[in-house]
């Protein structure tokens, strides 16, 4: 068994990469993820058949739109959870970092195949 | 299927309670759980069986004890995943607030019954 206790500190690990969209993993455990990513723009409708997804926001602001009802509009220390099968985008109108937990093998764009579908690096 | 879309505002959330060592539901996700605390003091030795336990610092710093290896100190912004099996003790010197991610039914103390034995309520 690995036991080691990992530790990461946030703003190390976001100073770490530049690109947007593109998830990397900063730890794991119980089969689940901790991801961290760097939005900017608008992300592609998608959902995931099995998985609910948790964002955290880090910094700036993040706009989770949802097929057929409201918005959610998150800031720094506001999370959300993005029951399994419901059709998300999620939108960054400026550099904005989140905290993902979900499945490690949850892929970024779920159902959809697209130029934003991106490989999962460790940190 | 519930498929709500549930937001928390950490600030919110700690503002709605007082009491140390005294997890709150905060959000549910894939059988795990995202558990707000506040800690004060020294908690008590123990380990978690079947669970790996993530503690992410909101405010304040938390040093997690581990048996027969260096302590980890966490600040805001810094997390830590403690795999199950390992024997650890949190113990903050002033009042801090942590977000922890572990299974639903992971108990605060693990293996130990003791008075700090909390049960889990829901935000």
């Amino acid at each position: 068994m690995d036991d080691d206790v990992e530790t990461v500190t946030l703003a190390d690990a976001f100073d770490s990469f530049e690109e947007h969209w593109s998830p990397r993993l900063a730890a794991e455990l119980n089969g689940q993820a901790v991801k961290l990513a760097k939005l900017d723009g608008e992300f592609v409708w998608h959902h995931h058949d099995d998985a609910d997804e948790l964002f955290l926001v880090v910094s700036g602001s993040l706009r989770i739109e949802l097929r057929g009802r409201e918005d959610r509009e998150l800031g720094p220390g506001e999370l959300a959870v993005v029951p399994a099968g419901v059709e998300h985008r999620p939108v960054a109108d400026a550099e904005t970092e989140v905290l993902l937990f979900e499945p490690v093998e949850t892929r970024n764009t779920g159902d959809v195949e697209s130029e934003r579908t991106s490989e999962l690096e460790r940190l």
